[in-house]
């Protein structure tokens, strides 16, 4: 799906590529993602599941908690989240969970994608919350990223 | 559905119970939940979500990630989860990633549920992982909790 994206859109985007490259450097699958709230970027989260032990420890759901904590508040209603891949059902729970109102994602993820690859968490008739989603931003980049990651995964 | 209950699954449910009552003292929706390995609680919580300003501290959650962190390891294969309600979608992602075996929980979540009342995520064919899973036990008790906290809530 192609998309229209703005100025600002891109330059979220570009931040939550930069937090994929960290996990990519700790050995995460490069994830990165960004919540913003009136233009002001409030939440950082990169993948830390290996360098944690946490397989909670997306790189959506710390980028979450981490606003929530910034505003000392969970509802995170005016926010959009940004994020290099397409939240996991986990993910996507989360971001249901704090009321997120947008989310913006660079590549599907075909095996546990929450939004449209897998299941569609957000179209479901029985939840009150709404949440709009793009996606296809800064796709080539990410793509690249990711396959690079896996290959120098099997290489090692 | 009934399900047959023994007394290690009633020991643990009665944890999970316990957890539940103290998220009700603290005003979050009274819901508990403990990780078990070889018949030993390694992970507890209890719904966090208003303590903590933290729309992601649920009960399950904060079990798995306390699980993980004493274990040093994500992967809780062989583990089972007691919860009192039935996991929501994130918290059922977040079974999957951690990769639990089997769970226990109390009552039906219709609203949020990620096992059988909303969505049924542990069915899903594209996953790899399997998630076997029981329910009913000490449905009186936490029926009458999630009851009792409504009413306070409503009538403060």
């Amino acid at each position: 799906m192609s998309e229209n994206f703005d100025l600002n859109d891109k330059k979220f985007m570009e931040e939550a590529v930069k937090l994929a490259f960290k996990a990519f450097r700790s050995g995460d699958v490069p994830v990165g993602a960004v919540v913003v709230k009136e233009g002001e970027i409030i939440g950082r989260g990169f993948n830390k599941k290996e360098l944690t032990s946490d397989a909670s420890a997306h790189a959506e759901m710390l980028a979450l908690q981490e606003a929530a904590k910034y505003l000392g508040d969970w509802r995170l209603n005016s926010c959009a989240l940004y994020s290099t891949t397409e939240p996991c059902i986990m993910c996507s729970g989360a971001i249901l969970h704090f009321r997120i109102s947008e989310i913006v994602f660079g590549v599907r993820e075909p095996k546990f994608g929450g939004v449209l690859s897998n299941v569609n968490l957000f179209d479901l008739d029985t939840l009150n919350h709404r949440v709009k989603y793009r996606y296809g931003l800064k796709s080539e980049l990410i793509t690249r990223l990711m396959k690079d990651f896996f290959r120098k995964i099997r290489d090692s």
